[in-house]
């Protein structure tokens, strides 16, 4: 039985209809299904993440930061795809104790998002739950037929690129855990700042793309074992902000978390030699900055080296504090 | 930060990934987005729905279960909306106790209905939750062109009809709830049968379509209010299972939780009178009982009629008991 609490019509007439009012096929909400009209020349590229209080994001985040996180981290991943996106579903399962308030705010901040990215919802639902807080987002994007990036295409001898700064995001969680203090970083940990200006620009010129979501040390171990690949990464290549080169200059164990932790939402990129010019003109037309950091060959894992000699990497993926 | 349980790539490769494994855009999963190829004929008809233990079904439902009822909630918009289902996103949230015995038994319960509806997984999300288990479905369908069905096309002098039987779904969760015995209503109510093979072939028949998950009185009103009309319904004309009818019969007061529960994943079609010949055809074509319930007209609300008299409807939509 679809137990919706008393008002639910009401909530999506107020504060989610306004947001679908531009995408024709959403019907205002009032209609239960969502249609995408047909395009022939582009597939869809389609990305769902979950995000639960407490979990992927403060317990008691704002409610605008809250929107910003689940459709960020979902455009992060069709940035990655080369899609451009246009519009996602939305899923919010909302714990008994919700208030209009927090629900305006949250509205409030998908509204910014849209605008900001470009995209409409186009459907979803809305249910209560005994547990926390739980945010769904499927995201939709565009890319040109049988030409969306994934994992798998990396070659031997492609060069590994990072777009922005690496673990800022990773600082920026124990940053808003007091463990260090610095908003920069924070900022940053709590308001992902997706590549979809560049993602659509690396189809036809990135051989591999992942976005930096689990670490950088395992988003581009994912790139090499998808294409059957090792990646060797030279950390002094690794670019850091300020902030993050202060920190771990003062305390390197932070180096773990630099290149283990995740939630930096930047791209991991491969390229092959003779692509590397087209790459560098898609991040100045896309404003982002680009730097390489690795080689791509035959073998298997991930290597890390400092001054060219390997180390041992530290664990790969989520590393818990 | 997205923290995942050690052991979630292993869990997809071995349960998730074999369910996505004849759909080339999901990339067996290691892709983090899913393509759908271009369609340049047919739109994309969407839906998302999220159901939660203890909210939606019960907290000690067979994982089998759980994940029929989560396909098939979304199977029966598709249905609604004419689209012919092809794929799904699946976003899981399970609790920190998850058994890797529960993800089989939901898997098998996922593979099974993939057959039976020619569906496959194309992506999706698995996290962990302090929370009960929560799983969102956002699945696809494609229509002609610009010929999805939605609720507002009804047109005063339009039929009412309705699929199968109603009240079951009502009547089956008191079942579940031991408040009265009957097992054929109790799994009428724990397994839903929507109506895939019918809404595909309403396209271009029907005027409006809705399923009845809120309740017949609440989805036919859903459709006039989307029209501008009014409905009628005739109490006696709505079909009943043997199994309801007996129930009704011995206590009346039932009549509510028949007319106004939910949970039936039947169609309510509107037709005009023109194009009825062309729905009793689609109907014996996908071997499902249609039966003419009520009219639309000018106006506005729900009537219900016992032996031509106007009775004041039960409440509208779900009903607590």
């Amino acid at each position: 039985m679809r137990r919706r609490r008393i008002g639910e019509f009401e909530l999506i007439a107020r504060y989610f209809a306004p947001l679908a009012k531009s995408f024709p096929g959403a019907g205002g909400l009032l209609s239960d299904n969502a249609f995408l009209p047909s395009d022939a020349r582009r597939d869809l590229v389609v990305k769902t993440d979950t995000v639960v209080a407490g979990v992927h994001f403060l317990a008691d985040e704002k409610p605008e930061l809250v929107a910003a996180k689940a459709l960020r981290v979902c455009l992060s991943d069709l940035a990655a795809g080369g899609g451009e996106p246009f519009a996602y579903q939305l899923s919010l399962s909302l714990p008994t104790s919700w208030s209009e308030r927090w629900i305006a705010g949250f509205a409030r901040g998908l509204a910014a998002d849209q605008r900001r990215y470009g995209i409409v919802l186009s459907g979803g639902d809305t249910v209560t739950t005994p547990g926390p807080l739980t945010v769904t987002v499927t995201a939709f994007g565009r890319v040109p037929h049988e030409r969306g990036l994934t994992r798998g295409g990396a070659r031997a001898g492609d060069r590994l690129f990072v777009t922005g700064t690496i673990g800022d995001g990773a600082l920026g969680l124990l940053a808003a855990r007091g463990r260090i203090s610095s908003s920069a970083l924070e900022k940053r940990y709590r308001l992902p700042q997706p590549r979809s200006g560049l993602g659509p620009r690396l189809v036809g010129v990135a051989s591999a793309v992942a976005d930096v979501s689990d670490g950088l040390l395992a988003d581009a171990g994912h790139i090499a074992e998808a294409s059957r690949l090792a990646v060797r990464i030279e950390r002094e290549r690794v670019p850091l902000s300020a902030a993050a080169r202060r920190f771990v200059a003062a305390e390197p164990v932070l180096w773990a978390n630099v290149l283990g932790g995740g939630d930096d939402y930047e791209l991991v990129i491969a390229v092959s030699p003779r692509k590397q010019a087209a790459l560098l003109a898609a991040a100045r037309a896309a404003k982002v900055k680009v730097t390489a950091i690795g080689t791509f060959t035959r073998g298997k894992g991930v290597e890390l080296t400092i001054a060219g000699r390997p180390v041992r990497a530290p664990r790969k993926g989520y590393v818990h504090f």
